[in-house]
């Protein structure tokens, strides 16, 4: 069995008792704080920035933070979510002028470094990097929206994503992120993803646990 | 005596627990809750947008929230923080195209509106838009940076500011932000200000409510 | 009296018909043809361009063409609209780099220049251009949107551009563009006005002649 | 013999009658209204935007209308379009940051969609939006600019497209644009192009009839 | 007599022997080298940056290099200007976000501020910021293109701010830039610059020392 | 044995007497003269433009001067450097919305065109303009930074690149930039390169013709 992660976005908890809704999800058994960024420019909205992940980090937080960045250009705010105590990050390749060097100063910074694809875009941005990315993140949605439903196609382009990782020999995870639930996760995994977003699915229920727990059934049996 | 406002940023609040943060701040007295929103773009830095406006009403909060956009262009944040519960948005005139039509959005939203100005940027912006703001705001520092010490100049262009209010008969505020202190404040509301905001000169300290009646002391001095 | 000009807005004319729609206005009286482009980008809509205009000059339209850069940047559209016929060229200050530069190209192309001062804008932009300027168009709502009601601070406004024009001794224009009906024609006209855009005003009515006829009354009688 | 289908393109009619003009083209056999859309931004020209296209439907004009949208950014556009009365929407992928939601949005407002591709532009773009697509439209100039030849390449292109639709097994038009005329079209068509836009191959010749029943003849041979 | 400094352009010099070219012109008696940087988007050319810069100082000019950006936006160039050796930088209002911050890094970095005026951009940028600036620069010329001339207006501009830099009492250059030529820099001197730059009218002749001189006796003669 | 070229990059020489530097490493044998312009927006940092290229010819320098455009949008720079007298003019195929129309506009300048591959950049760019370069520039490092190591992906990379070429069967200089040197220049050339920039390899030595000797005897043996 693959070693699958779980990574509730916390674009769903409580902004107003962030510390506490981080600490419960992870307690519930949740691997990783999955940081959604936007900047009202890449993406039609406005969200969090590097001050609350720090916030995050003094509060006691340990577990690996994963901050998507949705913002153009990346370059500075990667630098801010190195300082901020980000673990991995990943950005858009469409939204760096210089993929390769983004994806160098994250590995500089200390942290692991991943490309995300938008729905649409195609996986050739990856040919040249593989050795350069620890993370490929796949959109099932469109970014910069709620309340989307997972898009079907996501499953074979999450195969092409799988064999490229494989046949690289890298270590590098596969996620995927938009409309996880627990009635798709093993569909999902089944396509070779092995990182799991989600938000709503887990806070919008009263008890994470029973939610992580469901999935991760779903998973055992993948 | 003047109607003096204090208007903790909540910049320098610990964003782990923000909902209890803000009660506490309000608890010790402050009038109103003060939203610092950077876009990396008008300003080098991203912080907070809607959803953690948002998720402050939902914890409960009554107090007005003071929105200052650091952002560019600024329509469709000015619509977000609308809908998330806003009382008050301020912007740069420098980041929007059409001044006017912003400033009437804001109103039309039910909100009360304002302009910010750099500590560089000339009053003249107010000259045909007097009957459109209820606030106006003088930056007595840079945006986008902490740690930074009030520019002395803030105070003649607070003085011309007040001039220019008074002379239109018109109900607006004159807020003041960037390097206010227990120290300072006094001096800062006897050149015209009535509202200020202070972040780490409340929430660095660990009694906010002996802050924040030192500085009603002050003021009650001028 | 002075020598006022009526100029109606083709925005409001029939686009299937153009040339026959403005032969008609001009018929029932009109002095100018009003023309004004759009990019999406300095204002949130996209309207006609250069080839419109020309198409106008094939179809025998003699009268002056006084064409309204809602555009950002403007210097490209400046040299299309001089080869395309257009008679007077105006643009907002804030969408050129280098407005001085932008006045003198559409002088040396053999076109009137102007500025055009949007409802917030100060008028301080005329200062250091005023030998440089044939026409001064004050927008009397923002441009980008139609059916909005003309702003009263406008008159005001007007009073100070024609005080500023007449200690110049130059000889410029002080048009004026939104919400001008038969109704406030006159009250626009005593603020300092020569030269009135109506769209609606005009062309949503059956009888050209008939409103413009009335407009000249009103103005008969300032 | 393929459903082929002539898209006359209305930037080379008279747009000073161009209610007459396109009713004298469909009378004259064509098939759809192309209409194109530049802003000055995405290419070097502005020419008409949905106030046009809404003043055709006013005029009764019936048949599809075919926009391609040569603007950046395009979400705004796509909007305004589907209200004027729009029947298929294409846009060029470099032009979106969203594409996969762009195509989406188009559909939702009860158009066709497609994709635009410039000379030079892959068709990886089609990759992972082949079930959201109906219409792949090739440029064989360069856009935004008139006058120009067909570039030869084109027809390579044109039979990699033609496979990768049949592939799909959607429904999806194979059009071309720019330098068609009745010398080229049978080779164009040959090549699995099934819609064909001409602009001054039909607008320039005194009877429109007589050029499109050409060009049918020369499909009807292939 | 006031202090009056020649800084000769060295755009107009040849850039093939850049270091004799500034060596003879200091010879020859210019008291700064004006140093030109432009960077295709604030202006339509691109000429010479910070490496230029370091090679005159590494050829061993010790003169003070007086640089005058250009470009927007202006953060990045100013540190890399500080760092190349620049003695003056100078930038337009317009062409920052943060007008107070990009003078106060300046000074941080040990050179001289200041602001620079294009023809028409008004004189009250430097309202709330006398204080941060060591020399005002006005544009008699549009920036961005050579060989044009003196902008007339310039004078009477001169004299506004010759009067708001005496009665502000700091200690403020005044240089103009544009057109300055042995003919008419003792009007120039007599409106109330004191540093003059020139480019063509001191490096397109054969004796720089005699150009120099002839400036100096008519300016002696002020 | 190919025809190989040596291009050092003028980036690395003395701007202060920067035609006796290219004379000079002419004289030591290079071939071209490579010339890197950048516009502190598609790279963060400003180098040299036309003015400087113009003044290589005008004193006298007869050997191809082989562009490489790093700026944002390309259109206007190369029209400049066509008159300013380069040979060859390459750019970023991500920095122009039009990349078939740029390339056309090199050639018919009377100018050798090509594109540069950023390291993380796919190839398929190339795919429909094959037949309108005339050069390929393979990025070994990331364009903007000096000192920067050769990316041992590149190799692979060219030989892919060698392939296309050889496939096409146009007559395509395979030109590599970043981190040559001596060592490396043979595997370099086995790859598939057959034109070789290097900055500080070169320029940093003390003897440029025993070095570009060593080149040449490595290259001998490929």
């Amino acid at each position: 069995m693959a070693d699958f992660k779980i990574a509730p976005s916390i674009l769903s908890a409580d902004f107003a008792r962030l510390g506490e809704e981080v600490e419960n999800v992870l307690a519930a058994g949740a691997d990783y704080v999955h940081f959604d960024v936007m900047d009202n420019h890449y993406v039609p909205n406005l969200t969090i920035g590097p001050m609350v992940c720090k916030a995050l980090r003094n509060h006691g937080i340990k577990a690996p933070i994963d901050v998507h960045l949705m913002v153009k250009p990346v370059d500075r705010m990667i630098g801010d979510f190195i300082e901020a105590g980000a673990s991995i990050i990943t950005f858009h390749p469409e939204a760096s002028e210089h993929i390769d060097r983004s994806l160098q100063m994250i590995r500089e910074g200390g942290c692991k470094s991943g490309l995300v694809f938008n729905p649409a875009t195609p996986l050739s941005y990856l040919e040249y990097v593989m050795d350069k990315v620890d993370m490929v993140l796949l959109m099932s949605v469109n970014p910069g929206f709620g309340g989307q439903k997972f898009i079907p196609a996501t499953l074979d382009k999450l195969k092409q994503a799988r064999k490229l990782i494989d046949q690289s020999g890298y270590d590098i995870r596969l996620e995927v992120d938009g409309g996880v639930t627990v009635g798709n996760i093993a569909e999902i995994a089944a396509a070779g993803a092995d990182t799991f977003v989600a938000g709503s699915a887990i806070f919008n229920t009263n008890d994470y646990q029973a939610t992580i727990d469901k999935m991760r059934a779903e998973l055992a049996a993948v």
